[in-house]
């Protein structure tokens, strides 16, 4: 590497929507073409840029961490302006960062938090709709909370993953499952050091399992010895999940705004 | 009027960022056209419905009301759930109520509610941006508090009206101007018994320029005498505002949920 080549992150917040995810893929939209095509407007030179972890279709992020390289000299200022003056609405730069060369958004991840919204209300909003997962009828909210926490802990998560995901280990460490209602929501927080796919949905999916009567919290923590899919409950849609926040260790070299 | 003709009244929310607003016209989808259409297939006749009043193009509603009249005899359960599958996303039916024949969504109106959002970031959120005016730089708040409650009363507004507004006298009571703020937001909530095309915009505009010390409180009591449009602060943009309630003494004979 270049002593000229400097390492930028950015903290991204998108509305994951009309979006086939964040990947580049070729029958879809997707965040990274979109971050990719304003940078390579901006900066004259093409791109590639790396997110601490994909996002699903549909999934939205408050602040998702990416990170490229660039011999381009912009100011992290000019960098933030232009990128929000070129990317589409429902994407937004919220923070640039100068970081140091060893810097990798998805190697460096410490730790990520994923919020679920719940819209537990008899009639449908349409602005809730595209950020929540709708469910009428009780829920156990005592159960699911005692549910959440016996998925707390260094676990194998096998159960809790998707058909197509090819994580070689599938242990992984949940440090906290938070229940909390907020007016007619109910978000579900869970933060850990990686996460399969899919896996936050389907946890999700299971809790509401729980909190519907149709499974136990025993039936919860007998998940966490099963090698395969079968016995959790289904994958809540995509639409509720938000990645909130990426942590990191690495402290930036600057910082715009 | 025949005995079985009933009086319909819907609560309805919705996301206008699509819209050309609440009343059908020749070039742009309309929310009013999307609830004829949807009532038209599940009633199996033309429908016309009657707004509370009209909102602008890219102006939401949280509780906008309407009502209209069917000889349909489906209950108001089979109404809502119906209505609510057949809308789209963006249009959401919160309560249907049966009224009595007197009731007219316009013409009872006692007083409305609209709420405008200031998203005071100096990044842009992908999530705000639908649903507020983003504003950098500092903004003084006691003033424009002040200059809020000047216009609280029964005055003439003909100073915060559009050009092409049609409407004969342009006298209005205002009964309530408030400032909120809630986290990164400034929300301004006017209450009042009826206003102007753009009144709400107009008067959002010009509280932010005694905010960014361009205009004085006194300026704004002053526009209060004056017959015309000029001296006002610009139209604040319609993405920001949102019909929240509108108030009647009209009792419904029966509502659902």
């Amino acid at each position: 590497m270049s002593g000229s080549e400097r390492n930028i992150a950015l903290v991204l917040e998108y509305d994951g929507t009309g979006y086939g995810g964040w990947q580049v893929q070729p029958n879809a939209p997707s965040i990274q073409a979109e971050v990719e095509s304003a940078l390579e407007t901006l900066l004259k030179s093409r791109v590639r840029v790396t997110a601490s972890g994909r996002t699903d279709a549909g999934v939205h992020a408050l602040g998702q961490v990416v990170h490229f390289r660039t011999r381009g000299r912009i100011p992290l200022k000019g960098l933030f302006h232009g990128l929000n003056s070129l990317l589409p609405p429902a994407v937004a730069v919220r923070r640039v960062h100068e970081m140091p060369p060893e810097f990798d958004a998805r190697r460096s991840a410490r730790e990520k938090t994923y919020r679920y919204r719940i819209h537990r209300a008899a009639a449908p909003s349409a602005f809730a709709r595209p950020f929540s997962w709708r469910l009428t009828g009780p829920l156990d909210l005592t159960a699911m909370a005692e549910a959440g926490r016996r998925l707390v802990g260094t676990h194998d998560f096998a159960a809790f993953r998707a058909a197509g995901c090819g994580a070689v280990t599938t242990v992984r460490t949940v440090t906290a499952v938070d229940l909390i209602r907020r007016g007619e929501f109910l978000e579900i927080e869970v933060t850990g050091n990686g996460f399969l796919r899919h896996m936050v949905r389907i946890m999700v999916g299971t809790l509401v399992e729980v909190g519907r009567g149709r499974m136990t919290v025993g039936d919860v923590a007998d998940l966490l010895s099963r090698p395969d899919r079968e016995g959790a409950g289904p994958t809540a849609p995509a639409r509720g999940l938000v990645l909130v926040a990426v942590r990191y260790s690495t402290s930036p070299l600057g910082s715009f705004p």
